[in-house]
């Protein structure tokens, strides 16, 4: 497993570039993450869903763009300005020009009171509103007079805009990979999925021997996710053997991932076995705990075995939804254990078969070379790395399986198995074994 | 739910009346208790089995009746009385008048060492001797001389007597509650369990929309429940889906309830639910730990699905099976608790059904005044008790099942559950679900 | 259960017999070894298999003997004399006599460095090679100067040789208990184990209402297990219920045994049973941790369900493999102790029956003497553990079950089953029952 030194420093680079857009879950600003990422690769396809689309119980809202906003006092200061923090503006807010004073301008001013710094992050997406977000302290320091709140927006018929790529394998069995592009200016939630994401997709395309097929899917959260499962779930359900939701990955405080409904997935035995490996005191967090696209994915009837992967969990740390979480919150470091993680993952899918002993009783290793000729004590702990794996190569047991027996994470027993395949004494079982 | 507020009262002037009556496992005591019960709920039939009718390896023993017993000393003084305590007398003892000194006296004496004020409550049910009983204090303290042991008693071809009263419900599935009405003046066993049991009975007779048969028994302990069985196994064991023994239900000490044997039936499923809310530090004691009519209940063959509920289990307590087991050691929260406990098993009983959603995805609460309209940080406690339910609403789980895994009580779900059958989003799935 | 007061004294002399002489894994050594247990067993046949005999994907190697060994310095003094301890010769060494200085002659010199005063027991049986061993002191007191290294050995064409005991009993399902013999003067591992199994085989001799079948093998280990394995599996795999390799059973640290594979045998559960009354504190090791015979006869294909039993096992106890694993490590009680286990082992697995009740409903047991006919508080320790079997004797248990449920161990149990199955109260349901 060779991982790119600088991948840190690349997807930190990325994440940096798009943080400042404005995006939401439709309009320009979406569009533009989208085209910054097909310039880097050319395979992601852009789509575009029409407003009022029903999408299962849902319909494809208008699209919302904004060019200015603010609020001025009454000696023309801009207060806040939305040029500076686009979080300063609700999400789908509608357009305002209007003088108030304080009081009413107050109904219209949203702020973090356990946060007193910190600009909340706040929208209102299906409640055609306006408002605006600024610390606690710059709300309780606003003195009386008159305000101007001035918003030039648009909320009109346009699209959902969302990115596809899909990378084909040998089977069309599927691996699955969804993140969410619809936060504006905050690091690790989100901008953080999407650079990872597009450093998976460009991974995946250079693996020389790749046996799934791969599916990166760059959407707004819940109706993007709804929106694409309304055009795709039959085929997903029936073709995806993992997936995982990619979101707040570019800390590094820990690492957790949220199971899928019963927790019995193909995806979560990965997870629960690469993470135990990667990160033995990883946060494992039930579907109760849930918050992100794996809220549709997983639920009864859809059934695609997603996995929310975190470093900290969205919600769970206290920047997340406010203007700290920025680009200081995340790091290099941070993003090349993610990328490391999810590396570990995809091996680990795409190695996991079932093999079984061609011989009866243990196979003379000795003089194969994999043993030692001279027997003494305390000396065989590299043997029983290859023994264990000749112990319950015997049919039932994928590597996973194996890998959770003997303590041995999959991506350290590959060269045994290897050594065990070349020498006649093992033999792939019953084709690529996914247990769910 | 909504409890009478006085109901603790109510059950205690219950037991308190029908604690001074001399009951046994037979005889004029139960007949009594009995009385004063179908006084106050006319649905209860009284019926009598001759004595030696086989009820499977056993055979209905002799009544036993009772006039008086004492033991005089020399002087004439009356060392104890049955009218003061009828502990005092031995159950099933027969008749005496003999005239012994204080050694010839001793052998018919029954004290509990341990518990040097206590009177200790003993029986020979089945094989014919006469006997004492007095604190250890009072015996040690006994002069040399002569005394009187006089016991005026009758033990003749009889009838074992018993009540039942059956309330029809919807279905022919019954819910069965069994108290023993066999012993004399002891307050937590076993008044206590009768009392709650006729307030039980009155509370199921004022349900409107029951969707189960009820059947309550109270009965004399061992012989009477396998005389019932005796009678009406094969009824039961096809019928009834939940059951209850109801004894020592009156301290306020704790709670417990006594497993069925493998417990694995709907009624350790439903204790579990319930109590597990009601009151997370109760004991739950393996059938191992059995002593009452679950013993017969739950055996082999007959395998009807019934646990003890208790607060302080029967052998559990000091004061249990002496004269300690008094109108003090209960009280009227002692039985309000084991009410309420009692009505929230029925509730979770009545109410269980699995449900499946309607729809693919998360439905759009938003539109339909279920879910905020603005998003911001922590506001979703309330969200999450409606759609951790849709989550599992999938048709394999009902609500006990639902309730375990979101960590909210069936009682507490019902709203909830109610809002989304109105709303058309899930619908009962698969008729009544009784999982075993 | 009776047990010989002298057996462990009994046991110990055997093993201190057969502690001097030269085994290996073929040769006179064991030839000898067998010998003096077929003097004192008749039954034991002693079989030999030729050298160049396929076994699975070994062979039998060439036959090993030796006649004398030593190192002298240049003043004739013998450093090292295979006469005083044949660990200082390792095992299959071909025959030298080479005049060396100090530096050639480290290179033939094994010592154990983290035990200076202990000669390491060291083995080349699949390479040919000579070597001598000592102790890590004696190394480094060694002057430079010209050595004699001596060895007078011959490895030639000839016979693995092994013992096999099979003992009838009423059926042909057998228990299988399998000890090894290869290895020279190391006393728990393993003289202790051909000792104590030989005391076994003739206590099952000595049954008289043998249920099972039991055999008996003395063999080699590994290449020993290959190739009686290679002969037999078919008939083992099809008929072996239970089975234990002994070895490491003579000193009285702790108990353990090693799982099969995935723990899920008829022999874990009876040891898990056994040693968790006889032993509770035992050491449970999983079939990671294995290195002995159970090796081979766990493994897919195989699949006969051996544990290997010890004291302290293999490889966990210092002075293993070494010449401090000498007589006075092991002792008689410490023998005692694991005769009386496998007793208890034979006793369990011999008595194991499931049993069903005959009557609905507890049975009187007081009219048949096994309960008291004064009922009083707290004197029911003994007929519980009546009314507990009668409670789990419902045909789908056997008696292990019951004993894991109720607490008592099958030897304490089995006059209470006695008892009930004399009166008719139940009786043997569905033959012998062997849970796997």
């Amino acid at each position: 497993m060779t991982i790119d030194k600088n991948i840190g420093k690349k997807i930190y680079k990325l994440a940096q570039e798009i943080f400042p857009i404005t995006r939401s879950i439709t309009g320009d600003g979406v569009r533009k993450t989208l085209q910054i990422f097909k310039e880097i690769c050319l395979m992601i396809n852009i789509k575009e869903v029409p407003t009022g689309t029903k999408v299962f119980d849902w319909e494809i809202p208008k699209e919302w763009n904004i060019k200015e906003a603010y609020i001025e006092d009454e000696d023309g200061n801009r207060i806040i300005d939305f040029k500076e923090n686009n979080l300063h503006v609700m999400g789908y807010s509608t357009s305002v020009d209007r003088y108030v004073d304080k009081e009413e301008l107050l109904k219209y001013v949203y702020v973090e009171e356990s946060m007193p710094d910190a600009v909340p992050y706040v929208t209102s997406y299906y409640k055609e509103r306006y408002g605006f977000c600024m610390s606690k302290n710059m709300r309780d320091s606003l003195k009386d007079g008159r305000y101007h709140m001035y918003i030039d927006s648009t909320l009109k018929d346009g699209y959902l805009t969302y990115g596809e790529a899909i990378v084909k394998g040998k089977t069309d069995k599927e691996v699955f990979i969804s993140t969410y592009i619809c936060h504006p200016s905050l690091a690790n939630d989100n901008c953080s999925g999407p650079a990872l994401t597009l450093f998976l997709l460009k991974y995946v395309m250079n693996m020389t021997d790749r046996k799934y097929t791969y599916r990166f899917v760059f959407i707004p959260e819940t109706i993007g996710s709804i929106t694409y499962l309304s055009k795709n779930y039959k085929y997903l359900k029936e073709n995806v053997i993992a997936g995982f939701n990619l979101t707040c990955v570019g800390d590094d405080r820990t690492y957790s991932f949220v199971e899928t409904r019963y927790a019995n997935t193909f995806t979560d035995r990965v997870l629960k076995n690469v993470l135990g490996y990667h990160y033995p005191n990883y946060k494992r967090y039930s579907y109760l705990q849930r918050g992100s696209d794996e809220r549709q994915y997983c639920l009864d009837g859809i059934d695609i075995p997603i996995c929310s992967v975190c470093r900290s969990k969205f919600g769970e740390y206290p920047e997340y939804h406010t203007s700290l979480d920025n680009m200081e919150l995340v790091s290099e470091e941070g993003f090349a254990g993610s990328y490391e993680l999810m590396i570990k993952c995809i091996i680990t899918i795409e190695k996991n078969e079932s093999y079984k002993m061609n011989c009866l009783c243990e196979p003379q290793l000795g003089k194969r070379g994999l043993y030692p000729t001279v027997s003494k004590k305390g000396q065989y702990d590299d043997v029983y790395k290859l023994t264990n794996i000749i112990a319950y190569a015997d049919g039932s047991n994928d590597l996973i399986d194996i890998s959770e027996i003997i303590g041995v994470p999959v991506w350290e027993m590959i060269e045994n198995v290897e050594k065990l395949v070349e020498s006649g004494l093992v033999k792939i079982c019953g084709g690529n074994l996914i247990k769910m």
